[in-house]
């Protein structure tokens, strides 16, 4: 967390980082596409001014593919759909290509049932889930995205719920930046005083850290039995939850831009 | 906040508390049924530790209904319906009779469309989010209940939401009892030395108590403009936003009740 410009360095345009990113994937198999979407998602999120989980990940993403630990032709499959729901199964590639669906999904699916939601798992790392929540945003709604990993087992899950997952609502604004609250659900490291000053923030942040891993996690099908080594070729071990609710079905449009 | 049970006082069996807290709203001009609602869910709140939301809030609803600030006899209303959303309008009274009947409706609205929201406005205080939370997480579905108020305006919504929204997530768990994450929205008061440093802290909950006021407040149509005095005759000040998601439309129950 804290994201800080680096203080030197070489400022590139982002239509050559853009290009350089999606050859560096192609590059290490993926199809032209998906490779362009990387590209895009990366460098959207370094605009933002969130370097941490922009382009920065890149060479991470590069080891996990060239080491043979995630799928860099994955067939991204809806598993599922009922109502305004749907299920992505991400096939052991990136994240960001069943998740950006995902989200693109929740964002035209609200106009209809009034809100929508999706879940992906079996995939890598997705990124920032700010990015998601946006595409919500960008198409009038309110977007929700959460995401959560699986990690060594023991005991339940819940009581393991130590990661920091990330969180992200974004909410349009019309002619303005939309607001979007993009963070982990970890606060602070432990410190003796400050729990001792002010338990509630542990607890707060352990039951925001928990109701992550449920929806991102359990809730996305990441401990399915399949989808675990040595089952799946794959280590993504990674899922993600998406939600949008339409504005107008809630109320006039104009009253809620107002605010 | 901080639920500590009193260290003396007189024992009383639920029942005759909530007979005790029906006559109470009934005498304050309430029907019967609505009194019900209000002595149950109280007790029931006082019955799961949180005392702060219990009947001890009793003695200032009283005051609002008896001052003729709170409708005691409102006629709830479902203002609007679209797929799996509905809008209900308080009437100007407790929050707790729409929040309850919005926190029924998307728990079964929730298996028909996987997923369901709704909103309620025009209420004065709905009491402790995790009773509504949990009507989905009895019915078996994943709930969520935020609220938010109306206060004095001074510039947009948002740069204001500074006040302790109340933000629930409840999980069903089968055989045992559900997970339930309900808390204010602020984490810890000013402090100096503390937002030296951990200052995303004090981000990260001034942007949840955002996100509480724009589901919960703006969204609800707590700021519409016939809800606001003069225009009403009532105070109530209150909104609710209440969603629920099946299970199954996700994954197989019984893949996550095992977690």
């Amino acid at each position: 967390v804290g994201n800080r410009p680096p203080e030197a360095g070489i400022r590139v345009p982002p239509s050559v980082l853009r290009d350089f990113v999606q050859k560096l994937f192609a590059g290490a198999g993926m199809r032209d596409e998906d490779a362009q979407t990387m590209a895009d998602l990366l460098v959207a999120t370094d605009l933002r001014g969130v370097v941490s989980h922009g382009t920065h990940q890149t060479q991470g993403y590069m080891r996990m593919l060239l080491q043979g630990r995630v799928n860099p032709r994955p067939e991204i499959q809806v598993l599922s759909s009922r109502g305004a729901t749907r299920v992505y199964d991400g096939d052991g590639g990136m994240g960001h290509l069943p998740s950006s669906q995902a989200a693109r999904f929740v964002a035209e699916a609200a106009q209809e049932h009034g809100l929508a939601a999706a879940t992906t798992g079996n995939h890598f790392h997705f990124g920032g889930a700010g990015k998601y929540s946006r595409f919500a945003a960008d198409a009038g709604r309110i977007g929700i995205a959460v995401s959560s990993h699986r990690w060594q087992r023991q005991g339940p899950i819940l009581s393991a719920a130590t990661g920091a997952s990330p969180m992200s609502i974004a909410f349009p604004s019309r002619d303005q930046p939309p607001f979007v609250l993009d963070m982990a659900t970890t606060f602070v490291g432990w410190d003796d005083d400050l729990f001792e000053q002010a338990p509630f923030l542990y607890f707060k942040q352990l039951g925001l850290g928990a109701a992550a891993h449920v929806l991102g996690g359990i809730l996305a099908g990441i401990w399915k039995s399949d989808r675990i080594p040595p089952t799946s070729k794959w280590e993504s071990n990674q899922g993600g939850f998406f939600a949008a609710f339409a504005v107008d079905a809630f109320l006039d449009e104009n009253e809620f831009y107002q605010e």
